[in-house]
Formats: structure tokens, sequence, C-alpha cells
């Protein structure tokens, strides 16, 4: 799949994961040790009313389902920016996610002739179809071989 | 650390991080199993040109640094949504990781009148002040207790 191959609108899912109390603290133990991700009862009496995911534990296994989804550029999935990125809930312990991507808008690079860039919007939803997360990453998308071209994609001089 | 003692200008720095190739290859298998962060062959033909963290890597550790930071509102650091997050170059092998964090803006919340929100620029760096990844995030900070109010924050009806 390369930059050639996608059109604004179109639309990919992805397999499901299942997170547990466990994997929620052992995240949050290494990248996020705040009480409300680390324990059930500090956790009842925060803002979250519960044991709650660090929202980076839920872009982390966001990112997962992408790149295990059939959404796979050829250059791999190469973030240079987000344009915004909410949390509306946590994640909780017991819920099922899945993912959905959907480009929005694609444009060549200015400076580099290999590569177009692609704007797409990655919906996070729990087993309820709640949304947990949603963000718009600008993805740097590989184009075809140019017949001739020797060397590796992004050493053009 | 509540929202009233909080202005706009403040600066907080961190402590540091260093990682080595062997966390970002066990993040990559875990949350983004792509060969360029996987595997040093396969990265050296890469865009990345040398193994090269996950971008949601960098902003788990920074989030870590972060925590471990000075700047602890008493609620905790509780994100409900980033305005922007640019990933400038990627973390490294042997980076040492560094996150300054400045408040842009503070105000209260319209709908709950226990709560601020604050909008913060939060920087990482590697030992050779290389910005890493900036974002702006919007937290929920909450205001000292109001006397005689009851029960935990958030549920007021």
């Amino acid at each position: 799949m390369r930059a050639e191959d996608l059109a604004v609108g179109q639309k990919y899912g992805s397999g499901l994961v299942r997170v547990d109390a466990d994997a929620i603290k052992r995240f949050a133990a290494e990248f996020d040790p705040q009480p409300f991700h680390l324990d059930e009862q500090a956790a009842a009496g925060s803002l979250f009313q519960g044991l709650a995911a660090s929202g980076w534990h839920t872009a982390a296994l966001t990112m997962r389902l992408v790149v295990q989804s059939d959404f796979n550029p050829a250059g791999g999935l190469i973030g240079a920016s987000l344009d915004e990125l909410r949390w509306p809930r946590p994640m909780r312990p017991g819920d099922e996610l899945s993912v959905e991507s959907e480009i929005l808008q694609l444009r060549p690079s200015k400076s580099q002739l290999d590569r177009g860039l692609a704007k797409v919007r990655v919906t996070t939803l729990n087993q309820k179809r709640e949304i947990l997360q949603v963000y718009v990453v600008n993805l740097v998308i590989m184009k075809r071989e140019v017949p001739g071209r020797d060397g590796p994609p992004g050493r053009s001089g």
C-alpha cells in the first residue's frame, strides 16, 4: 500500500484487544504512576471514581491495533504529528478495544518527492461503542518506487 | 498544588531517564511492532536509518518524567485532550530524556465549579537539547476545597 493506493474517505477497522486491571496497573507503574491508575481503592476516591487506565496506555494499545490492521502503508506507519487528541472517557478493566481509521486528507510532501502525507482520524472504541480516544494523525506515506532510483527512501539529496 | 497556585508562564523541569535499545524493542514488541522499532538491521534500511523508538514510547516516558517532577497538582495529572503533538525526531538508543512544562493558559471550568483547566506545553529533549516531542495538553486541575463541601470532587450535582 503506497500513497497512490489511498483515497480520502477510506475506512479501516481493526482486531480487538481486551485489557484487564493487571495490564492497566503494569503500564501505569512503568509510565504513569498515579494512584488512580495503580490502585482500585485510591481510584474510587479520585475524579475517575474507579480504576482508570493512563491515556497513554489507550494510545499505545491503539497503535498496536492499527499496526495489526489492514491499513498497512509499505514504508510503515510513521506519524509526524497529531493535530489533536481527546480522551472523552478512560479505558477501564474489562474493556475490549477496537479502532477505526478514516483517511481525511492526502497531499504530496512539499520537500520530498518520494513521499506523501495522509491525515487520518483514528478512533478507539470500547465494547459498548463508546469513544475512549480520538486523534488526527499526519502520516508519512511512501510513494511507489521511481524507476531507476537508487538507495533507501529519505536519502534523496 | 491547586488551580489557584498556578500562573501563566510558570515552568517546571524534570529528572532524567536514559533509554537503551532493549527498552525501545520491548515497548515496540508490545505496542508498536514495526521493523524499524524492533531490529537494527531493518531500521537501517528504513526512513529512520537506524533503530528508532515508537513515538508513543517517547510520550509514555515523558509522562513518567512529568509525574515524578515538581509539577504536581493535588488531584493528579489528568489530561482531557492535546491540542497538538509533534515528533520532530525519534528517540534513539542511548538518549537521555528530560522534560520542560510551561503553563500557557488557565481558565475555570464552565460546567464544574470545583475545577479549572490549564493549557500546558510539554517539551521532551534529549541530552543534546534536541526536541524529540512537543505537545500542548489541557489538564483538569482541582481548586481548593470549598469549606463545608462534602463528597469526592466531580460528584457535585
